[in-house]
Order: C-alpha cells, then sequence, then structure tokens
C-alpha cells in the first residue's frame, strides 16, 4: 500500500442555509478544497451523504456532484454508513489511492437537512436506526441516547454537570470556528435549563440540525511536495460494526465499534492511544462525547466525565477533544460530519486553526472518530504531521 | 496493486417477495456466496442499495446487513451510484483488495421495491434523475428513455421491431435462469401489443419492479487457489460519469459514461472490445440495450438493432449479451443488479450457467456494463477465466 496524505480541505458554510442546494453547498466545499489543494484535476471523488434521497429526494450523487462541479465524466460515488458516511468517504479515497488505482482523490460529505419538516428530519434520521425493531416501537436518536445517558450515570455515577460540561467546553471551542452553525458559549446552568428533549438530555445536550458540507483532497506523498502545500498523512484507518439496535448490544455504555475501529486504527499507524494528541469525535449527544471518550481506549470506564470536569480535555488540556466546537456547537450535517473532523484535524495539525483555536504545543498525531447511529458502525482515522 | 479475483456467488430469490424483508433477502444471498466460495470468514463487506430509505426506512446498511448475516464488527458501507450501486459494489471490493487493506471482501446488492405503491416506487427511483431540472418537472425514467428511444429512431431508423427483438431474446434466456423473476418466453407480437407505458415504449420494453438481493467473494489470487473453488479474475474496473439531467447531454442517442468506462476498463485489461465474448449489459428498457451496445463501441452508432434482428447477440450469437435474461426478464431490485451481472460473468466463465443457459465453446473474456438513472453514471468490469 502507498503512503497517503491530505493536502487540502475545503467547507461550505454550515447552518440552516435555505438560500443554497445540496449540490450548490457540496460545489462550495469542493472548489474551496480543489484551490486549497492546488490540484489541476481530480481521479475520482467519493462523497459522504446520508439519505439525499429522505431529505431533498436525490439519489445519485456522485454523478450529479461532478457534472455540478465541473467534472463532468469523473469516476465518482457515493457511500453511505448513516452519520459515519463522510469518514466512510475519507477511508474510501484513502484506499483508492492506497491502492495504485487513483493519485489525486476528493473525499467529501453534505447534507442538506433543512428543506423538510422537523417531523420529517426526524423520520430520516431515524433511519439510522433499527426500522423494524426500534423506530416502528417509537424510537427517535434523543430517546435512545438517553437510554445510554441513564445507564452510564447508573453503571458508574455519571452526572448532570459532566454531561453539561461536555456542552460548555465544545460551544468554547466552536465560539472560535468561523464555520460554526452556533458559534457562541454557553454556561452549564444554560444546558441544565434549557428544554428537555429526553430525560436526562436537554436540547443544549443535543447537536443541531445542519446543512452543509466539507471536502478533503487526499493523495500520495510524491504528489503533496510537488504542489507544495501544507499535507499531513493518514497513518491509520479502520471500521468496526456493531448490532444497530441499542438493545441488542453487550452493553450500552460503550460503543464496541468505536473500540474496534479505534483498536485496528492505532495498530495500523503503529501507535499506542496515548500516542495520541487531540481527537475529533462523534460528540451527536454529550453523553456520546463521554461514552467515546471510554470506548477509543482514553480513559477508563466512568473516568471520562471527571477527565472532562478536570478540563483534561479542554483547548489547553492533556487531550483536547473536538477542537473544532465538534457536532455540537459546529454543527451536525450528518453526512459531512466525518468529513470535517478530518478538516479540523489538517488544520490542527499544519497550525491553521482559525482565532486562538489552536491546540497549544504543536501536536504531532490527531485522530477522528466518526459514527453512524447509536454507534452501530463506527470510522477512526490516525493523522501525522508529515 | 494485487490481481483480485471471484471464488463464489449467491443469489436470493427475485420476484415480488413479500415474506421476506431487506435483510433477509440480503442474508440469503450473502451466505449463499459465502457456501459457494468456501471462505470462514470475510475482512470486509460493500453492499450496494441505491434507496433504502425511501423504499423501506432503512439506511446504515451495513451495520445492520452485517450483523443479520451473523457478523458483528465486521468493517461494512454501503455504496451507492443509482441503479448502478451493486457494480460500484464489485468495484470498491476490487480496490479494497487490490490495495492490500483487504484479503476476502463480500461485494453485494439489495433493494426491496414492493413494501410501497407503485406511485412510491415511481418517486425512489426517479431520485435517481435530476430531482430540481427533470423529476419537478413530470420525468420518469420510462420517459427519459422513451425521448432516448425517438431520438435514435430518428436519427438512425432504429424500429419497433429492433427493440422488441431485445425483449424477446432476454426473455429466451431468462426462461433457462433458475433465478429470474419472469421466467418465460415472450413473442415480438406480444411485446408489441402490451399496454403503451411512454411512447414507443411498452410495458414489455420495461424491467420490471424487484425485491431481490445478490452477492460475490472478492479475494486474493492465492486465497482463491487454496479454497480450491472455480475463479475467475476481474482484469478492469472502471467508472464513467456524464451530466444527470438527460436534456443537458451532448447526444442523447449514446450513453457517454459507459463509452469512457468501457474503454478505461478495456485498457487497464488489456483488452479490445472484439477480445470480449459476451457481456452482462444494463437493459433497463428495451432501447437501452441497443444504445448500450453502440456505447460499449461493439457497435458502430446505428447498427446494433440490426446486429439483435441477426441474432448476433442470442445466446449462440458471436456476441451474447444479457445471457442471464438481463434486467428485462431476471428483474431489476436497482441495488442488486450489477452485482448480479457479475454473478452471471462468473457462471458462465466457469461454465456453470444452468438449464442450457451456457454459452457455447467455453468463453475466456466476459465484462458487466451496469448503469445508473438515464446513464448519469456507469460501472464496467472485465473478467476472465483464471
Amino acid at each position: 500500500m502507498r503512503d497517503v496524505c491530505i493536502v487540502g480541505v475545503g467547507m461550505s458554510k454550515w447552518g440552516e442555509v435555505w438560500r443554497k442546494s445540496m449540490r450548490e453547498l457540496h460545489t462550495d466545499a469542493a472548489l474551496a478544497a480543489i484551490k486549497n489543494a492546488g490540484v489541476d484535476h481530480l481521479d475520482g471523488l467519493y462523497v459522504g451523504c446520508m439519505s439525499g434521497g429522505l431529505f431533498v429526494g436525490q439519489e445519485h450523487l456522485g454523478a450529479i456532484l461532478s457534472d455540478y462541479m465541473g467534472m463532468r465524466g469523473l469516476p465518482a460515488m457515493r457511500v453511505e454508513s448513516a452519520c459515519a458516511s463522510g469518514g466512510m468517504a475519507v477511508r474510501a479515497a484513502y484506499i483508492d489511492v492506497a491502492s495504485g488505482m487513483s493519485d489525486i482523490v476528493m473525499a467529501s460529505g453534505v447534507e442538506k437537512m433543512t428543506d423538510v419538516s422537523g417531523d420529517d428530519a426526524t423520520y430520516a434520521l431515524a433511519t439510522a436506526a433499527d426500522q423494524e425493531y426500534e423506530v416502528f416501537h417509537g424510537a427517535t436518536f434523543p430517546g435512545l441516547y438517553a437510554m445510554m445517558a441513564h445507564a452510564h450515570m447508573a453503571k458508574y455515577g455519571t452526572t448532570r454537570e459532566m454531561l453539561s460540561m461536555v456542552a460548555v467546553k465544545n460551544h468554547r471551542n466552536g465560539a472560535r470556528n468561523p464555520s460554526a452553525q452556533y458559534p457562541f458559549e454557553i454556561t452549564a446552568e444554560g444546558v441544565a435549563k434549557s428544554v428537555l428533549i429526553a430525560d436526562p438530555l436537554h436540547i443544549l445536550d443535543c447537536s443541531p440540525i445542519t446543512d452543509g458540507a466539507a471536502a478533503v483532497i487526499v493523495t500520495t506523498v510524491d504528489v503533496a511536495k510537488k504542489l507544495g502545500k501544507p499535507y499531513i498523512k493518514i497513518t491509520g484507518s479502520a471500521v468496526g460494526t456493531d448490532t444497530i439496535a441499542l438493545a441488542q448490544r453487550e452493553d450500552m455504555t460503550t460503543i464496541k465499534a468505536a473500540t474496534i475501529a479505534t483498536q485496528k486504527a492505532l495498530k495500523a499507524a503503529d501507535k499506542k492511544i496515548d500516542d495520541v494528541n487531540f481527537a475529533e469525535v462523534h460528540d451527536c449527544f454529550t453523553i456520546a462525547e463521554i461514552v467515546v471518550a471510554e470506548s477509543i481506549g482514553k480513559y477508563e470506564p466512568g473516568k471520562a466525565g471527571q477527565a472532562i470536569l478536570a478540563c483534561d480535555t479542554s483547548l489547553e488540556g492533556r487531550f483536547p477533544m473536538n477542537p473544532s466546537g465538534g457536532l455540537k456547537s459546529k454543527g451536525h450535517p450528518v453526512g459531512a460530519t466525518g468529513v470535517a473532523q478530518v478538516v479540523e484535524v489538517y488544520k490542527q495539525l499544519t497550525g491553521q486553526a482559525e482565532n486562538g483555536r489552536q491546540i497549544p504545543n504543536n501536536p504531532k498525531v490527531g485522530m477522528t472518530q466518526n459514527m453512524g447511529g447509536s454507534g452501530a458502525s463506527s470510522v477512526v482515522h490516525i493523522m501525522e504531521v508529515a
């Protein structure tokens, strides 16, 4: 396998972007990444999208998005793994370049979620759960993560304050991210007093509904060197899966798919979790960040909440998590999220994070952890300074 | 890149399979392929599906289908390119094995299309066209292919009889295929007198709505040899794209995406089109097979219809097309079709085609051409006797 790197990144506007269609959002991110990398062509496109069909009545995204960005003819396909679709697009592009099939490939992600009603968006998102064994019986994602939160609280004594501090930390980081949908700080008291969605989760425990796209250029080290732009290496890429239905898991206080993916990716990169300086993780709900911090092996089961209270995962802490603001503050256009995580790792490892969001002391190794649904699929990438 | 081969195949029942869910159909095909290949594990799964969201309210297929077939934890993702999703799954698996990332990978496809009404199925299928510039204005797929047929007739004098003979030939082959949804012969008069759908296309010019799944095991030559089962090599794999909207094409009497993909795949295999002994092509409508036969370079523009009348593409002809019965007779569960094409090529090249459907004189080289929508994406594979 060839060494693979990332040499340029791009983001569209994120938020309730009513004046742009899905194809326009994607094109904004794609052309920004192409410009950032300085590439004059692409050999392929992998686009992550969870449900073009349910959100905007458009499948067949590889062809339509290639054409709209001016690259008619380009080999292109969409990949999907619910909210992990973006990370899967990065992985597919990584394998394509590593194989020698293609030299310069775009991995992108897009979701246009606000063209439908809230009820329809809830239905579309619920297709990431088990339709027959969860959704038919009334489960929605806030409900599923609320069950995980209650189980974690019961088993480990995780507190309301720990959940709140995830949101507070991520909004503090997101307030410094020009791409964030909600770039403002919030307080722990504000989280606890916000509208209750599914006990114990309040609305400020939840990531938002977002329109947005992100793109990265994946290529070989040789190409990256010739371009003369900053680049980082992808040294590990792995996927894990588990039962899609939460009730069928061995243990609902951990995300086994994330554990599998992290262990495989670290092994590929010849690293241990403590060699990783920071992580972008899938905080679709505050409890998710706590559970993931433990599932990836950074903290013992039941210990992540205390670490968050102790500011261990803050920007200036020992293991910054979600310096971008995470899904919570930056937004969560489900198909784009996994790609945007890689965008942030690229910026942090090349010293380009904006507005005082840069992690101190020149981090050398970063990771992304992206997951689908209540954690039935997870994709992890380890990236390093070249 | 490593040499890649196919060592086992499986199909579910195809048709209006009301007693099986999508996950059950997929599991039937997947376990059949695993048994056929004799593998004791998989390293990955790529599943092609056009719209789990619109047809059955279920996305996140990699995780749910891995779990349901008893392989919780398996690295898995769905790939999508409308009706070319199955061929894209084969390509993704091919690249994964060629790269050295994985040794034994399943490429599968599934679609469960009859759980929704005909109107809802038509809407779901129309998401393969340009929602904003075609579907909003009333276009459906029979209408789009009818326009291609009229254009082809006007430019080349293509006749009603030529269209009909595509359907007659494919049903003759499909009558010998135990997996076919409509395994019976039809007559040219029967096609011409069947219900008119979109002039000049009658219902017997159209492929049906189908529930079904197909799976193949993709691996290295070393693994295939150790298994001691018949295997074939994949020697070329390529994708082409074009505008998704038919009206924006340079020429609507040809499928440029298929031309691009075929030329690239043949080049990779170091073959010319006349080195290929037979092909499974995407006959979603009778006119599609005529246009594709020309687009892949086998016949000059405007000459495929005459070749079909002259039985050149029949099972005993010089270039058999759709020995399986094609989409027309075998059925068209959109995400599974591209994988089922590879199943047929495997059977033909290993001498295992059932019921007198075997192409005479031991064919050595076969190809598949799978496409999305009205041809905005196309994926081609060249396969050879090992």
